[in-house]
């Protein structure tokens, strides 16, 4: 069976590093090429733990040479310098999964409001599939162009979606308290995610203003059938990789029990490969270097609480776009993940 | 001037050994015992950190040996265990700052709900003054005993007990969702608290059952006036020290602004010496190792956030009992604790 | 085709767990059977990452019981019990990868020098394969029972060996400076082992008292030709997993140059499919969760270094374990490693 | 008593954020400017943890704006940063403790080797007292200029030059080992530092190359008599803070024990209030955030093993500073330090 031809494009980061890890284990994958628009070297001098497993450099390429190599591309390139590239891809032919927030939200003005800079491809938003196979499957499978959802959406919509499609929580003022470990701020040389910055300590930042925010909101208004706000704090956690979100929301029934919550979210992922609904208090490190989500609940006092956890590179990231890679291009769905 | 003589009890611990190192900044105390029930080694040999610096070896040692060596004694002791030997104390005319958790709560039923056992000395309880001179200075001021706050309770109460004393926030249903170092666990050797199990993870623990809850819950209502409830959740954070809390809170009037509860805090908290309302958000490295607690407010949606950082086992343990220590016994507050 | 049928001995720890992840990614292997003294509790309470992935409970079995349902056991028990069970294990034709160190020396006496016990089947010492393919593949190939390295002797081994051979090194009074994630520990609830006795802090431990000492003379002494002693000094390094082990010796010949000690290494490991001889200096996250080896060399002064990394848990311990399995049965070797 | 009025130069770095703590501490020291070549903030924002404490923005200033405020000068500047601005000062009558690089050796010629610069103030080299008062301290009493010693060279002298001192060990070939925590690099925004590039992972690094060795092997030649060598390489390990470093080196006596080294020690720095010799293996988080040093040793077939532990910004460099200060400004040496 001929394998499909991938180029990583932004690779010298940390989503990528994972990316390629994965199709390693990936029999119909085949990197042929890795793009920076800066460095030249070798890759594995870039991330030594490819020494001697990948002998690729660093290439700044054009659309056009791109799409003449391969079939497939995975983005892991920045808000807007993704969408600068993406729509030249896609008139050539080559299948894009994005990791990068450019095809996330559905209207040129929503992303100006958060990102703060005009979209490079406008026409597009609102007529990309949002990349969470638990949710939109089917659409993927036709899909030229998939957008990878964001780490924390992933955690946050996969225990809360359910729950207001089956109308058992009110959909509003759903608070979202997530705690992700440090490689969600990525690999550049900045002040604040220094070793000694992170190290034994942890911080909320972007209180009331993360750009995750309306990703959610609008998954979440899709499962709830109407508009719907959360209030979403992110938190620095001192570990590299993991998400744990926590959520309060309020029951719509009366006498809502965990049993009850626990049963609703069994059912709506009884076949889901990759999300576990577990009775007890998930860890972080359950789920880290895997694509599992671990889901619980809890009812206290009049709150719903649910717990989920994911690996942030690997769920949350890298691990998603493969499994949309598979849905796209019709492996099973698996493959190379588990 | 004559040093109090002071006997710390159950000093194998991490509290004790914090209790130690401050006191030996203290001009006015002077360290006569340590005990342990089971351990007669050098203290130590049990902390390291002390090599050539305290000359005392654990003893096992009854009230009135400690009454007739000291005058004031800190109990790090177990929660029951504490309460055994406390009345002894007392009687003997030794003042008693306890650590346990055994008098913070105001009933015996109380107590034997949250904590499974009768109380070993029923009749104190809602008699003994609960040390957070913050809020009660002057009844700690003519104390024999003084209940030293729990670290969890004392992270959340500080931000919310201005907020609902000055009536802007809905007193019920406010969400307090926490995260702490490992150090908050102790110092037994349980499977739960290995590095191993700790490090590189985050996870949420006892969801609407943990012992701060009542003790959270009775301060607020004090501030507010009547009986209130809160949702709260711990988390486990890797790190050693450390406690960050953000709670979740509806506003009680019209278009509250962040400044409006940020000038409500910094009100309230003017001549405080160890509470800082600051304007960004804190994270717990800024209070490692110090006595400070740092505040801050955020209004998003329709819900007032709060952000407090403190070091549990410093103000949420021995700094705040050697604060307590200096209010009794009439030493200028910040004595060995800046 | 068939797959081999595994029962895991001892799977409550660090090393089973490891195990378990390596075997579900190999197309020969089925785990039948995971074995505990006192756990009965499914597999996944034990090891919640394992949840909805490996439906076994812990169960307490005799070898007859084990060699019925399985034809290749992994033995993660502690010394001395692992011994108790090989002999007749073996006798029932089952084949033995025994991860503890109770076949690595080879005699009785040194057995009983280094472990303060006799050993339970001292006649097979001295006839059992040290299960290190890169020195050892030939004799592995028809082995029933393969002592697995110990994780320390396994990153000193690999870069010395070959310097030694080639008689560019002293054999005599290397010095080996090993630093070792928590992991190496074990899973004990003991005091040492808490997160923060570990965290934040490195230490010294067993200087000159080590147990793996004469497991890393005993093969040197192989390589070299002639009984060599080496100063062993291991170090508790606060992170999960990883060694990382730095190697002190006196050049044999003139001007050696690292170039030349790079060489050596280079051509000695040309073929094996693990071992990556780098130019840079490698840090343990390079082989984090991986099966390879990155080893590189200096020259400073009159001293030859070199410098290793692995993870501890998997070429020290499962990943090296999988390989034996893979090559006593014929399996690629790379099998469920990349 | 009138206060020693003090700036401190290059004040956003971690090592100046530890003095400031310090001085804190200090009845006798008055902080009176904080400066900094670009950064015109107050002081709290860069270092979050002064919040409410030191109402100082940093400046710019120059050599005679210090010297006109201040009598003291502490420079945190990087090497030659500082010797630009220090002949200037001491001209003025500022008494300067430098803990940059720029004063230790004692050449222009060897600061050029291994810093790569030409020296700013050559004339003054081999003539500056090197800032250990445990070896130097009647030299530091007149000193106007100090030069505070590195954070390694400090961890290898103290347990090196009393064995060399007393010709108990070879002072040739000494294999020193080091390993330091993360803040010893600084808090430069560099991709090395990240987060993410240093948990969970230990390296060595300029290996054979770090400008800590001839800093160490002039005072190790000064203890021994004659021109000596060492071999030294550090480690990166994750951690904040701290530094283990374990020597190697050759008896120089037949069967020399460890109570023999051990006795060496004790007697050499029985009247030193930071060092204390310690008979069992200790660990860095033994002396976190104080000015101890811990030291033991042992005995290992033909080689003397010494391990000693400091804080890397304590002892290392800003604890060391202030017990400098206090040496030169005949305050107890003690004073702010314990």
């Amino acid at each position: 069976m001929s394998k499909t031809r991938i180029t990583i494009l932004g690779a010298a980061g940390y989503t990528a590093l994972e990316l390629i890890k994965i199709l390693f284990r990936h029999p119909n994958a085949e990197i042929v090429a890795v793009t920076s628009r800066e460095d030249k070297r070798p890759i594995s001098q870039v991330h030594p733990s490819l020494s001697g497993l990948l002998d690729l450099s660093l290439e700044h390429l054009s659309p056009k040479e791109i799409a003449a190599r391969s079939n497939c591309v995975f983005s892991c390139l920045p808000h807007t310098a993704s969408a600068k590239i993406v729509p030249e891809l896609l008139a050539c032919g080559t299948k894009v999964i994005d990791l990068s927030a450019d095809y996330r939200l559905d209207s040129p003005e929503k992303f100006q409001l958060w990102y703060s800079e005009p979209h490079p491809d406008p026409d597009r938003l609102g007529n990309v599939v949002y990349g969470l196979p638990e949710l939109f499957r089917q659409q993927i499978v036709d899909a030229n162009l998939v957008a990878n959802p964001g780490c924390y959406p992933t955690s946050a919509i996969l225990p809360l979606s359910p729950l207001v499609k089956s109308n058992i929580i009110e959909p509003d003022n759903i608070i979202i308290d997530s705690k992700s470990g440090v490689s969600g701020r990525g690999r550049a040389a900045k002040l604040d995610s220094l070793y000694c910055e992170c190290n034994e300590s942890i911080s909320a930042y972007s209180v009331g203003t993360h750009r995750h925010s309306p990703e959610i909101e609008q998954i979440i208004s899709i499962s709830s059938g109407k508009q719907t706000t959360v209030i979403f704090t992110p938190h620095l956690t001192p570990m590299n990789r993991g998400i744990l979100t926590t959520t309060y929301s309020i029951p719509k029934i009366n006498n809502l029990t965990k049993s009850n919550v626990i049963d609703v979210l069994k059912i709506f992922y009884c076949k889901e490969p990759f999300i576990k609904i577990v009775d007890h208090l998930p860890a972080t490190k359950d789920v880290a270097g895997t694509n599992y989500v671990h889901i619980t609940a809890e009812v206290v006092g009049n709150r719903v609480i649910t717990i989920s956890v994911i690996d942030n590179l690997i769920k949350g990231a890298s691990g998603a776009a493969v499994q949309n890679f598979n849905v796209i291009f019709d492996y099973p769905e698996k493959t190379a993940l588990v």
